[in-house]
């Protein structure tokens, strides 16, 4: 190996010296930044070629190889911080416990008060940005020349060359759909918020395919669209029971939905879960964990989200380009989906 | 008016000039700044007061008169993220739309988290910080030297010599009972969460205050303390109207509670709001303003102790020392207190 393998435009990179060493990139940053375990033998190989390439490491790495520590900026429009605060948590955890800090500021949903938070994070000199969709339908990405390295997380960026890391909506709704035939069910309705949201088209062709694949069809033959809200659980419930008895289990786009749903069956005098099965979606435990009966919900895995992002941040801050990312959901299960013997 | 009636032992303050001006700090604060609506000749005064006392706006205020935006730190250990991006709102507004930018950092209750944040906060030059508890119990100042001022939201500083902003939580305890009354009922009884947290206590004493006025005692003589959680709302309410079937109204110390008692009504079959009003607290939306009625509740008003917060901490930037506030409570009215005709 020499040193012409390096490209000679840009300075070189922990990618780089990973290569020149012949190690992951994961094994030479924790050689070069002192944590986690590397043997001896590649330590110095790792330094011998950091040298090599007079690879100077950033500043976000410099921070946290002398104890000093980094700053990240987190931009928001979630009103409630719902979504938010656990990517957050997320974030910061990926850096290891008071390593970096990161900022959140809300923007609302306004471009103008966006561009001036971004202004705010960069001029304090924060090394990276995370930016937080409100919804999952792709976003335009960051206006202006952004001088340092940006990740968006749960909603994509509209611009395929971005860092996106987001949560596979298509494969929660099948999650969904086979959990359910999993506690033998057979007769599945599926309701849902505004068709206006990526989210709920996301999982309705999730739930399609995977009631396709085991050779069903949807209750009513179509999702019913209405709102993200407790009411419209209650009201597409009923209807669904009138026009439909026989069927035996009902995938909710969110867990708010769900609450109307459950709701609704008791007053109809329906069982759950002993003859109809019901399943959410958000895993919001304000909602769906002291339920009656509780309520499984699927997990969109925020914290997890916000990890990879932050991990993500981190090499982009290195000079390596990571890739846009899926990342599956999972199925927390409670009472409202047991299968009764 | 002379030079002499301010104090000499330290820079002048917007105070001191509003006070030579004969004017308020409000107004001397928009002519100095050049915001609002204030007469030509009010202005004249004022910039003459600041020029006699050779008056030089702070850091934040050089900002916003340069068009320049100031930036503030919030601190919070609010893990939804509930209490706290509300309250991150209302600051902002309190200085103007795109005057000011709020950081938001999430201790999660940890001392040594909180610590790093604050360092990472000063570094970055924040003018300010706002610090929000996650309950409204007394919580310890800040550790070591904080070279900038400090306000203390909804949780108040367990030192009287800071400033803090909270909610009137006794109060709330006695809009709440009024309200009931109001609605003409005679017989009400209190579910409310954990006798450790000082807003279960403090609701408490509003509420059998307020009762006493009336000469009304809180039905089964004392509170229900158990958790915040809606399947212990169920549980007292199923005791509360089996031991005292003459109850005809419940105040809950929280919205998750009110939907458990709102629940446990329909099954025993005692019809809200004919029979039994029902009341909250916390006006959390996405618990009170969708269930079956429609939760009437108490609403401490979170951004506007944001947007109090802001304007005080904005002062103690000012150089002016301002006072600890308790602000009032309102009540939210729904469907599940309406009087039946």
């Amino acid at each position: 190996m020499t040193e012409s393998e390096v490209p000679a435009k840009r300075p070189p990179t922990l990618t780089d010296v990973a290569k020149l060493a012949g190690v992951s990139v994961a094994t030479a940053s924790k050689a070069i930044n002192g944590r986690g375990e590397v043997r001896a033998t590649t330590r110095v190989r790792v330094l011998e070629a950091a040298e090599l390439l007079s690879f100077a490491p950033n500043a976000l790495a410099r921070g946290l190889l002398s104890g000093r520590t980094g700053t990240v900026g987190l931009l928001t429009s979630d009103l409630e911080g719902r979504f938010s605060i656990p990517i957050l948590m997320g974030a910061e955890d990926a850096f290891g416990a008071g390593q970096v800090s990161v900022f959140l500021c809300d923007a609302r949903g306004d471009a103008i008060r966006e561009k001036h938070h971004v202004q705010a994070l960069l001029s304090r000199r924060v090394d990276g940005l995370i930016v937080v969709g409100s919804r999952t339908d792709p976003r335009p990405p960051l206006a202006g020349n952004i001088a340092v390295p940006v990740v968006y997380v749960y909603a994509p960026s509209a611009d395929p060359k971005d860092i996106s890391i987001t949560a596979d909506n298509v494969g929660g709704g099948r999650l969904a759909i086979e959990h359910l035939i999993s506690c033998g069910r057979r007769n599945i309705a599926h309701i849902t918020g505004e068709a206006g949201f990526q989210a709920a088209r996301d999982r309705v062709e999730g739930a399609t395919a995977a009631l396709t694949a085991a050779g069903l069809r949807m209750v009513g033959d179509r999702p019913y669209f209405g709102s993200w809200e407790e009411s419209w659980g209650r009201a597409a419930t009923h209807m669904i029971v009138e026009q439909h008895p026989e069927v035996d289990a009902i995938f909710c786009g969110s867990d708010q939905i769900g609450r109307g749903v459950l709701d609704a069956l008791r007053d109809l005098g329906r069982e759950v879960p002993g003859t109809i099965s019901v399943i959410g979606f958000d895993n919001w435990e304000a909602i769906s964990a002291d339920s009656r009966p509780r309520l499984t919900s699927v997990d969109m895995n925020l914290k997890h989200l916000g990890a990879v992002a932050g991990k993500r941040l981190f090499e982009a801050i290195d000079g390596t380009v990571p890739r846009s990312e899926e990342l599956p959901c999972r199925v927390v299960m409670r009472e409202s989906t047991m299968p009764v013997g």
